[in-house]
């Protein structure tokens, strides 16, 4: 298998070095050494989730993340809300229907942000909602919330819990857990935090923690009580996935050389960078009004076979762009320029996508 | 960090050309590419399995695909029964009591096999049994369950579905799921499939089918429905551990190559060596009084720490020996011998154990 480029939203490209890690011998998870890499592990989420809360790791993909907020916070006939942007925030509400509440939801229309005034008017005609759960960047649209000012709104007219999953923003827009009141907030290790897909962590504040005392949701292999419990000993309740914990070890390594505010900046201008050249040497439309650091969504020009399109790339170029999701499968693509990838990366990428369409002048927008 | 010798009943050691995979570049999960390394997976599971029927992939460790059977197969007020030979077998209580069902309990003493008679006399004073739980081989004790005839003795008493625990077991110890009438079986990627930790996996019979679609206890993560939906697009419904997919996928063409029938012979032929020469030349006292192929448990010696010579060896001969588990920490060691595990680690092992130990005159076994 050769070496290939991948630009899509999660799972990320690895640094070389990390999947070096990948590559080592087998640690065992009951031994001082194991102990001490996941120590450093969750001391580096919480400089990355800007924390000074504990940071809980699981071995599941995000998904798994974001259940266990569910799971862990709540019980049977709690009032919730999710303020939706896309298909993670609507993966929210499934979950929580999937443990037989109904949530309240505010749905923006794909592409544009969590609006203040809509989330306003709507924990005013929910009162005593226990939690709400929003995207930081939701993957499906490339939409970028207003989590400072989202958790504002809820603090002011709310107790509900703010949880927020990062899954594709953090390590990549800037996010502040402690600063803008979050209560929770849940990640996986592909995307920002530059290691392969399998791990999840959650920094839980106080607040959280008291409702975790008390959340009658059952919850086993997710139980943040027993992830806890089992922190004292430096150690996870059931056997992780140790290689992803030293690889994510040596990824977060990296994050803290380079500094956390200069990947959010090298993001930002890459980002930039791509939005640019998508826009005005591709000549196409952008999908999201509220766009995010982490990928560039952009409509692919009327009677374009999207879908075909970056099969070819793919097998061909073996330069991966992730399809549209759901409804916009085949209609846009989205471009990551999160993580390790890079500015040659990127480049490669609009060539690619560049070659395969029609010249700018014949392009009709979506 | 230097490689070292791993003789713990899981994680054991991964293959080199395994190890190699682990650090090739990250595919994505939507791709034709992956897809065809996950139905390899799949298919040389079912091999493993000795099964026909679909196997579902979980990125969790053993435990989360212990609950998903739980979570997959039971509705409240279900009655079921657990019967236990050690501490994974406790582990299904604690799980099924997690979902609030008050599971019937048949618990040997720890170190022996579950005795058909005992079960027998719990399926019929226990009617309308769901389901019933069992281990292959406990890895707190090292006991081998007879599955065939336990299984059997189900078969003949109730209507129940057989559920196993083989995360230890599988591609170590002879296991027939279809031949056995086994519903469903569990297992882990980090034991016998010698592959990092981070993968569980689950065969299911088309009985245990029939419950899933009426079963009530709430999953989202884990649900046995959405994973086999995605199957159909070779995909799963949520980013899989993509890089232990791939290794996975090599361990198995290693196992395929071997032959399972010829895996298990090995496995058993270091087992006799591995307990031939921990009771004669070392003089120690075998634990499990049914024992198993995949690890051998033995006593320390009365008078020695067995946590801190294991401990010891770790640091200064760089060679994993477990531990005993809850209440036998420190009193007995289990030494693997599955998977990767070769005869000049284990000899290395008892050396290493050996030189630590009073000579075996001095010996009162426990």
């Amino acid at each position: 298998m050769k070496d290939y480029i991948l630009l899509t939203p999660g799972p990320t490209p690895l640094p070389p070095s990390v999947r070096a890690k990948m590559g080592e011998p087998i640690l065992h998870h009951r031994t001082a050494e194991f102990g001490r890499i996941f120590q450093d592990v969750l001391e580096d989420m919480r400089y990355v989730y800007r924390t000074k809360n504990p940071v809980l790791m699981l071995t599941t993909s995000g998904t798994g993340g974001m259940e266990s907020a569910v799971a862990n916070l709540l019980s049977p006939g709690d009032k919730v809300l999710v303020h939706t942007t896309g298909a993670f925030g609507d993966r929210f509400v499934k979950i929580i229907r999937a443990y037989g509440l109904e949530p309240a939801v505010v749905a923006e229309e794909w592409g544009y942000a969590a609006r203040h005034e809509r989330l306003k008017a709507a924990l005013q005609s929910s009162k005593g909602l226990k939690a709400v759960f929003f995207q930081h960047t939701d993957t499906s649209t490339g939409v970028l919330n207003d989590i400072e000012a989202l958790s504002k709104t809820v603090r002011e007219n709310s107790d509900a819990l703010v949880v927020v999953d990062t899954v594709s923003g953090l390590a990549a827009e800037p996010f502040e857990a402690d600063a803008w009141g979050v209560d929770v907030a849940v990640t996986g290790s592909q995307k920002g935090l530059m290691n392969a897909p399998g791990l999840a962590f959650a920094s839980v504040s106080e607040r959280a923690w008291k409702a975790v005392q008390t959340a009658e949701l059952p919850r086993f292999y997710l139980d943040w009580r027993t992830i806890k419990d089992s922190l004292s000993q430096k150690e996870t309740p059931y056997t992780p996935a140790v290689s992803l914990v030293v690889a994510q070890a040596e990824a977060l390594k990296l994050i803290r050389r380079e500094g956390l505010e200069n990947v959010w900046k090298r993001t930002a201008e890459l980002a930039a960078f791509a939005r640019g050249e998508i826009s005005n040497r591709l000549g196409l439309k952008l999908f999201a009004k509220d766009p995010s650091n982490i990928l560039t969504s952009a409509w692919f020009p009327g009677g374009v076979d999207g879908s075909a399109l970056l099969q070819a790339m793919l097998a061909e170029d073996r330069i991966g762009v992730a399809n549209g999701q759901e409804k916009l499968k085949g209609k846009i693509f989205r471009l990551a320029h999160m993580g390790y990838i890079t500015k040659p990366d990127v480049e490669a990428g609009l060539a690619a996508l560049s070659k395969r369409l029609p010249a700018p002048a014949a392009f009709r927008p979506g």
